[in-house]
């Protein structure tokens, strides 16, 4: 009940002493790259520097503040770690400065926001089970660290959140998360199956962007 | 001080053990239809089966999220317990195959949808009083139980909150957590606070509904 | 770790007991006044009573809503203190009623709503701070609180946040929860230093105003 990691599993955004070296890197370039998203989307809407610097740290760092509300971490990691604090603020900078050679990059751009992507869903998932949630209750949580300051990025912006349009874009964030829940029950060895569950998050979004890969929708006036 | 519950109220999303038999059926119900109409407003306006999924979780669990978090008592208990991620899940899918029927029903849709929001403005005010807050507070957080995941389910729609356009919707739910907190204060028994709470409510938005009940609105540019 | 206020600063919505008969009005005075600045929106956007109501409560709330949910000072300051929610009651309903006298003193309710920015993001920071966190995330936390509940506000509305669209409002914000921060860390007395960080909030903001500062904005097609 709020009392802090059962485990060793969580620290910073995500993760065991034993994941640290590898996932706290992954994480500063997931906040990096959505931070940027979040600035591309700001300097479209002729938003002034201030509207950009807020929107690419909500991008960066608003699914981790919503999982860490949600499972009782308060403060969430990114306001006791200056480190996570300074990153979005550098890539809203940079993007202020060099949205045109930016947006010429948008398919780079897209990649990075798929590691991105697949760091968040695992260290998501493995911090909610530290937290004591359940399986399914985590691989959700992971998913919502992937997927929501995308959705509060755009949600202040004044658009439908994009990732409702048709994009694939969540269900590779669930799978990986589910590979990381599963792996970690069954007491595999925490940094493999962060890798898997990487893994299977980041090949799926790739195909889906290489691909066009569409989630279906709903067929208004079916035929009368 | 986020403590948990000082006494026997709380519980799942609602309650004490005495009322569990009765008010985890009005709840399971009442995420269910809520969940229904977050579907619906997806469908129509045409978002893909991830988000019809995301608007169904969003209307039915978060008027709890919200209120869980305001008190203190994270993990939110739809995090606790699978039965409260299934049920917008199936409402989600129902909606995603069925929406043209389901659309047909939209009378009965709204009568369930006043269902909804009696159980949840008296499970949402007992739970605050049962973690400490006080009168007044707790029957805002009841009407915010009750009126929370449409509003989201709005925002994150694009469009403003349909309860803020003159159909009485706020009210009622108000009125019912004031009764159920009232009664809660004298120490009446619990199980019929909640129903009558739950009846005014109930009750008045049938009428709302029926007799097309409107809240005033502020006239602009008053005769010069 | 949510374990409360670790010194005596924290209480209400801002402050230590030393502040408390300075801060406490200086607070009811900006939950007021942006309290009224919601109201206003609501009603030139022709909202029900009752949507006034709320995007009243909002407005003047909610900034320091989400400063408490991330620190982990659940139950909200406002929660606990029925002046807090009696007060944008108040706002909202002398709004409804007194719009257009309203409107015609533009100036005047700017003028307050600085104040109230004043107010907030000195007691905001030092909320922070007396919840144990460095001095850059406490800064922020004070922006936010601040700034939260306009853009709250303003997402309800259905428009994207005003702060983003050139005024400047959120520097001045910031700079005098930086100043507070600072004081209170190099030990100054408490009450000078809330004093000359909200002073050097109040004179940027009626700056800014006056002479119609802007921040700047991204050029979109930089000649080619």
């Amino acid at each position: 009940m709020g009392s802090g990691p059962r485990t060793s599993v969580a620290c910073c955004c995500v993760a065991s002493p034993h994941l640290t070296g590898l996932l706290v890197v992954l994480d500063l370039v997931g906040i990096f790259v959505f931070a940027l998203s979040g600035a591309l989307v700001a300097v479209r809407k002729e938003l002034d520097v201030f509207g950009v610097l807020v929107l690419a740290g909500v991008t960066g760092l608003g699914g981790g503040f919503v999982r860490d509300v949600l499972i009782g971490a308060t403060p969430p990691s990114a306001l006791s770690d200056w480190r996570y604090l300074l990153v979005p603020v550098a890539a809203g900078l940079v993007t202020f400065l060099y949205h045109p050679a930016l947006g010429r990059m948008e398919r780079l751009v897209a990649v990075f926001d798929a590691c991105g992507l697949a760091a968040f869903c695992v260290a998501g998932a493995l911090k909610a089970v530290d937290y004591g949630l359940g399986p399914l209750p985590a691989a959700l949580l992971g998913m919502v660290t992937g997927i929501g300051g995308g959705m509060v990025r755009d949600v202040l912006a004044g658009r439908v959140p994009v990732i409702f349009r048709g994009e694939l874009y969540a269900t590779p964030a669930l799978a990986g998360a589910v590979v990381a829940v599963l792996g970690q029950r069954y007491g595999l060895p925490l940094v493999p199956v962060a890798l898997v569950g990487a893994a299977v998050c980041l090949v799926w979004r790739l195909l889906a962007l290489r691909r066009g890969w569409q989630a279906p929708v709903a067929r208004l006036r079916t035929g009368g």
